[in-house]
Order: C-alpha cells, then structure tokens, then sequence
C-alpha cells in the first residue's frame, strides 16, 4: 500500500495482528518504515506488512519565539555559535541530531546563560567541526577580534562540534597574538534536549572562566564523567580523546590550567597568561598546502612523493616512539627536504618527548633535516606547520619559528 | 692538531686551563670531538682548543663467552628474540644503544632467565622495530610455530623493539589460529645496562605468564612506573601511549588480562582462551595493499586517488569523534568502493566506540558501504585488513569478516 505520512509525522500502524504507536524517522530503506516508539526504541516494519496508517500528529518543524532578556548591569561576554551538538538537538525525523537554524533557537535552549550574563551573541556559520577548515578559523578568529574590540567584553566563549575543537583551539592559539582577554572553547557531546546533555554545565564554566584575568585560548569541558566540575585546558596541549564520554577533552603533556567549579581555581604550577596591556594582533596567515602522515610499519615511503608533487610545502610526520619511521624511508626524506619542503616529526604514542638521539635510526633522520618537535602534539603540530609556512615574510626561519614556544605548544618543564 | 684516537677509547684530553677525561663518542662534526665524562654527561669540545689526546684505555668490541646452563629438570619455554631496545646495549662509541650481536650475548644479559628455565633460544633476524614489516611477522610466526611443535614447550616469549610492537602482536593473534599455548611479547623501554632498565621484569614476568594456561597472544610490560608488577595486555587491544615511560603500553576499551607479580592473577571479568585441544594451524596471509590514513581538518580527498592509482585493496581512514571525515570527501569514498576498495573506519580519539547513526555525517558515510569497527584500535584495524584481504577464499566475504571477532579486537560489552 501506499504510505501518506511523512517523517516527523506521529502516527498509528496497523499491522496483521496489532498496532503500533511512533513517529517516523527517515529510512534510507525504501521498502521499510522506520519508526521511533514511546519507548525510545527504534523498530523497521516492511511496508508489505502494513495495513493502514494514521496520521494522529502531522510534523511542524517547530519555531518558538524567544526573547533574550537585557543585559543591563550583568557581566558583558561575547558569543560565537559555529554549530556542532552544542548547538543542536534532536530532529524527530531521523531520530539523530541537527543543527539548530538560528541564534535565537540557541538563547532560548540555553536560557540561564542569557540571565546571568549580558551575552552579545553571533554565529558566522553553521558547521559539523569536522567540516571545518583554515577559512572557517581564519572566520572564527576575525569575530573574536572584532568583538574584543569592545572593551566592555570581559571575554569570549566559541561553542563548536567537539571533533575538531582541539585544531581549533590550537590554530586560534596561533593566530591570537597578544591576546589579553581570556577565550574559552566549548561543546558538548550529548544535544540539550538529552537528560544527559554536558552542554549546561560547559557553558557556565566557560563563562566563569571567561570573567577570570587569564588571557589564554583554551577548552573548557567537563573534568569527569559526572556534572560536577570542568577544567580549563590549555588550547595547544589538549586533544580528544574519547568517541562518548563527556571528559572526552585531556590536557596532554601538562596538567589543566585551572579547575571550574562553584569558582575558578588556577592550578599553582601553572604559568598562565593574565590580561595586561598588549595589543590583540590578528595573525591569521595559513598555508593549506601541509599535511598529517601518520607513519605504520611496511608503509610505502612512495607516499613522499605524492605530497611532493602536489607542491606540498610542509609534513608533519607522526612517527614511532622516540621518532622513528624505517630505514627506508630516510633517501626519500632527504630527498623531499632537499627540494624545499618542512619536514617535522611528531610522536604516535602521543604522551611524552621526542628524542632522536637515543636510537641511530633517529640520528639519521635529525641528521637528514628533520625537525623533532619535542612534545608538541601532532594536532598542534599540523596547524602550526600551516601557519608559519603561511607567512612569507618568515622566509628562512622556518625552523627557529616551529621550535619557538608561541603558545605554551612545548611543556618547557619535561626534558628533551 | 690531530687526534689520534677513534670512538670508544678512553682518553685524557689536555684544553688550556685543564684536563678532561672521559670516553669518546662518535660526532657529526669534524671539527668537534664529542666525551662522555665520567659523570655521564657528554661535551663537544672544539677541535682547535685541544692541546693534546692522550688514550689512556683503547675501546675493544669485547665479546665474552658465556655458557647456557644446563635447563635439566626446568620448565621449557620459547624465546624468539628479534632485536630493539631488550635485546641492545650502550654503545660506547655513540652514546646510543646498539644491538647485541649473538644469542649467546643476549644469554650473558639475562643469567637469571635461563638459570631458572630451560630456554629453547632463537634469533630469526635482528631488526629495530620501525623497520619491521609482513614479512618479519610472518617470520616470527612460522617461528613460534615451529617451537610449539615440540610439546614440552610451555609457551614463547618474544623480545621485540617497543615501537611497533602492538602492530606485531595484533597480526600474530590473527596469524596464529587454534593457538593453544600462551604467547609474551615483551621489550625494553631502556637498556639492560642502564641502572633504570624495565627489561628483566618485563622478562621474569613473560617466563611467569607463558607458564600460565592462558592461550593468548599478549604484551608483558610495566603496569606502573615502579619496577614491582607487570600487566598482560590483550594483543590485540593494546596501544604504546608514551615515548619513554616504562609503562608505555595500556589496554584500550578494555582491562589487562592479567596482573603478575609474584604469581599470575587473572582479572576475573575477563573471558581469556584456555590452553585446550586445538591445533595450531599458521594463517600468515597478508596483503601489503593496504594503509592507514589519519583524517585531519582541511584534509585533500586527493589522497584517496593516489591510493586508488596505486591499486590499494584496503584503507583503514581514522576519522574524527564518533566517525566523521568531512562532507567533501563522501563522493569520493563511494567512488572508491565502487572500484573495488575496502574502506574501513576506526577512531582517531583512541579510546570509545565509533558509531555512525548519530549524526547525519555519520549515516551517509556508512550508506556509502564504509565498514565500521566499533572500538576496533586503528592500529590493530590496518593489520587485520591487510590479513583479511590476503586470503583469496574469503572473496566476497571480506566486511563479514573485517566485523567478526577472531582475537578480542572488538570488546562485546561496549554498547554500539
């Protein structure tokens, strides 16, 4: 028979022996109806064994009015929406999550931000983050800067999908020179309108963090797997490191610059930036032609060459252990260095330092022109690449510019 | 002036205002000479400022005899050394380590272990870990089989470079089929001659496990940074996670299988294979057309030509969150797949499980036919796929195949 009911749509179906209750999500099976039940589970019925379907409740696709109430008086933040599942939630029709449509949607999700704080809100784009690229952060840093511009903006929250954010955050640590207001990334990894959404709770945290004197980029995300506190982690030395969990975000090679729970509570050793009196410069120069390679046993060095002949400036490799990659490979690394291109190593096991000199297949490839870049992480390391090879004017300093601690990107403390 | 004494002498060097002794060490620069000082540290002194070199002990390449002790009445085990860290030693001349030699030299480092066990010993090759590749695994598993042939045999330990050494325990517990006797592997993170070295722990806790009934492929390793207990980590659900800790290597999305310290405890959750019946049979099919391509933010999807143009059968992509690559790339996957290749997804955050229903990314990667491994480790996702597209036979079976679990590379308790 012939289905009138569209996903969203609530219906009743009537099957031989019984009648189900649900809304219809989208089915990339054209032969199956797919429908989410009362209890959340999700059932495929053959359209062959449908007898009837009512529509109880046709699908609107829902728009409340929201006023976002005045500022006045109330500690002033800037707001930059990119989109991610912080700004999304659950769409009846395919039962995954979707991109809120506008800013207003986003106030109204997130009432108590808008209450306690005088929010000065935009979004530039609306973007899943592992569709983002160098345009995108290039975007997100001239809206930073245009709204420090005001000097009433105590600091800035960027809320973003979660995949990426820590490329994010690395780039803006980069492209921020001279920052001296504090900017907190954030997101979440369940959508709002889930009773497990982490997204609250990281959006207060990064507010507090915000109205703090600690003028650094950084992600500010649940610390543990309960609602209960988040951390601040320093944007060059943080990654993702779980696909679910809401304490996904791990400060690598250091320890989280400050804890945010009824307060902001600054972890002693650390050496963070405080507001003062330097210039926010935007210097946002990024070469796209640089790549990741993450090196594996057996691997073809023949890839070398592809990156070279698509006139690829800069590698960064993620080698084994201290900074290995085989043997083989060190004629064809000469070789590419040879004809211009930056080479960098970083580490595969992520945790802990470089160091070429333990092992002769290290030495060999220090020796051929690689540049080990201690314990800067390999995230870190492909957006910094970009960055210096995207400035010109640095021309011959390339490698005292990618060993250089611009942004806490090198743990001074740990030993080479 | 010049100097008439080579790498590894032992020497008193005259400068202006003093005398410095020390050994030394091979140098890049001609016109340095590099010493270790009797209190470890190293210094490169400028040829010119030297008055004069007086040798005051001349390096010899010595080699001791050692003979093996009679193993009569002693537990019989397999050693297959194959080269790193465990099986090198300081090398006077470098200041780095260098392999040792012979598996007598190796017997001279390690006393205890064959005045506690018969140890049935063999050196197929001696390679640094980076430079292993399928032909080294198969090598080593035609060697554990031949060992196992001999019945008295109560289990292998295999020493291996730690770099790589997750990739080889992965595919050997694929390659070994019907395994039914327990099989270490185990390295070094610092040499046998240096006061910190994990290796004889690492190798007294091996000997301990392959005396077990326990009929897996595993890592032995430090389970802290302390020198008191060692874990068994599931072969193919462990990880190298840091470039010079001891405790290097952690199970990921799961537990060890077991502590060991004065005895062997088995973690009573976890459901390992007992020594039984089955007959080893060896199953070292493996195709090199394969790789592992980490996605990154403003990734080319030019790079899937290459790949295609090269005939590569198998890709394992390690994507973002729960499994995403950006939008751009999704025509040219089903591109790729329509040509024949297998591509395979696995998790860039380490630890979690992908799961592509999520978000609307997701759902059109997986419609486009990419196969997605849960919390299989990418690691261990690009030595399986290379293994499941060398056999011929499973033609047409080769998704079916890549989502069976053969060796504990999927956790079935984790949620989808």
């Amino acid at each position: 028979m012939e289905i009138k009911a569209d996903a969203g749509d609530y219906v009743s179906i009537k099957l031989a022996k019984r009648e189900v209750k649900g809304t219809i999500l989208e089915s990339y099976d054209k032969d199956i109806i797919l429908v989410k039940l009362e209890s959340g589970y999700n059932i495929g019925i053959p359209k062959e064994n449908v007898f009837d379907v009512k529509v109880i409740r046709k699908y609107k696709g829902e728009k409340v009015k929201y006023d976002i109430p005045s500022g006045k008086g109330k500690p002033k933040i800037g707001l930059i929406v990119t989109g991610g599942t912080i700004a999304s939630k659950l769409d009846a029709r395919t039962g995954g999550v979707r991109a809120l449509t506008d800013v207003e949607e986003f106030a109204k999700f997130y009432p108590k931000l808008f209450e306690k704080y005088d929010i000065k809100i935009n979004s530039p784009f609306m973007e899943l983050s592992e569709n983002m690229n160098s345009s995108h952060w290039k975007t997100i840093s001239k809206e930073v800067k245009k709204m420090l511009d005001d000097k009433q903006v105590r600091g800035i929250i960027i809320t973003h999908g979660s995949d990426t954010l820590h490329y994010t955050s690395s780039i803006l640590s980069f492209f921020l020179r001279g920052l001296n207001k504090p900017v907190a990334l954030t997101f979440s990894q369940r959508s709002i309108d889930r009773g497990s959404s982490d997204a609250e709770l990281n959006l207060e945290c990064a507010a507090q963090f915000v109205l703090s004197n600690c003028a650094e980029v950084v992600i500010v995300g649940h610390a543990t797997e309960n609602d209960n506190y988040c951390y601040a982690l320093r944007g060059t030395k943080v990654r993702k490191m779980h696909t679910s969990r809401r304490d996904t975000f791990k400060a690598i090679n250091c320890k989280p610059i400050a804890k945010i729970g009824e307060k902001v509570e600054f972890l002693e050793e650390y050496n963070a930036r405080k507001e003062g009196n330097e210039k926010l410069e935007l210097d946002d120069k990024f070469s796209n032609k640089v790549a990741l390679v993450k090196f594996y046993p057996g691997m073809d060095s023949g890839i070398l060459n592809y990156y070279k002949n698509e006139g690829y400036k800069g590698l960064v490799l993620e080698m084994t252990g201290l900074g290995h990659v085989s043997s083989d490979w060190i004629g064809k690394i000469k070789a590419c260095i040879k004809s211009g291109m930056f080479i960098c190593a970083s580490a595969q096991t992520i945790n802990g330092s470089l160091n070429p000199k333990v092992y002769s297949t290290g030495r060999e490839i220090e020796k051929s022109g690689v540049i080990y870049l201690k314990d800067m992480l390999s995230e870190t390391a492909f957006v910094k690449l970009g960055w210096v090879l995207g400035h010109r004017n640095w021309n011959g300093k390339e490698k005292e510019k990618m060993l250089e601690n611009f942004a806490g990107e090198f743990s001074e403390f740990l030993s080479e």
